[in-house]
């Protein structure tokens, strides 16, 4: 599934690789050197980083914090196991079901135990 | 499966078409309809579902945060005129400069203010 | 005004009594019942409020979204055992080591690790 | 207001000593001199970090991150001019209402424009 023009796939295929290597060899090797947690801490960080440069209607930096999220993620995928193709097929499977009307039933379902 | 790429951009113009709509039809439109803030907070609330999900180890689970999580960015990025090709461009950027490395010079940078 | 702590102490109680309520009783009864994992998502949702709330500059919605934030960390204590008095007896013994400076060395204890 | 009882408002005042201090004086100076973006960001991060301590069950570090998460929430109050007793007062209010019910009542408002 990796053609050349697939970011993401790529992407996982580089971080896998840095999984193996010494902590001082790359940020990605020591972010799984220093185990789960710190690597979601940096997706909650992340998260916000990318709600504060919204708030700010900073378009560049709106960008390069969504790209910090997702490659966090894509870390956070990788030390579980897991990698894009999951996630990408999990978001075609619903787009499939009927145009992403999946979402609402679903969060309708969420909501119906929610309010308080 | 198809390219990663292209079913971030198919999802991205489904979410695009829904802008126009009432807030009625689709999860989307009323997202858009609820303003930006919103949307951020989703982007917010997800972040803290996929680190409970990853705490708990369930990979099933995981893969449908990730989901909710990238889909609510793509969200916010088409709140802002963003597309996910700005964001994969950005990512392909830091990789084409030397294989992730740019992150931790970025990193280095940030934290060398940052500790105390 | 009352005392701080006092305030924070009775509304643990509040708190603590409607654990074993039903559900439909109150707002904290009904979290209780949804679990914990409930009650932890309303704690990063209200932290991206505060965030939010704060880049408007909006002085009126912080006082409240922080509001929001404790009170939530404070249904959160209770689902663990705990207490707002553990958390202030923990924040006094910090503060008496050496007028916070204590955080200042944990935290760079943390981040000499941290700089990729 | 600052009675010697009261560790929330004796640590805000103790924040606001460190404000006009050099960064390199403390951690809360050096929090205050990079601005309110990286007070914002810390609340986001330990709120993640309570959330992680809480999924774990770890008692201990509960409370350690939820004193980390109320002191800086006290310093972003202090970043907008605003002290812990203005949260006390509005949670207080909230209490005296009717026992906290109002919590749900506003909650209710807010989900009613919520469900998809």
């Amino acid at each position: 599934m990796n053609n050349g023009n697939d970011t993401l796939a790529r992407l996982a295929e580089v971080i896998e690789s840095r999984r193996g290597q010494a902590a001082d060899k790359s940020y990605v090797a020591r972010l799984f050197s220093k185990g789960n947690d710190a690597i979601l801490k940096k997706v909650g960080e992340e998260a916000t980083e990318v709600v504060m440069a919204a708030k700010d209607g900073d378009r560049r930096r709106i960008v390069g914090e969504v790209a910090d999220l997702w490659f966090h993620t894509l870390v956070a995928l990788a030390a579980y196991g897991l990698k894009p193709a999951d996630v990408l097929a999990e978001l075609e499977r619903r787009e499939g079901m009927s145009g992403l009307e999946e979402f609402a039933l679903r969060k309708l379902r969420d909501r119906e135990g929610d309010t308080p």
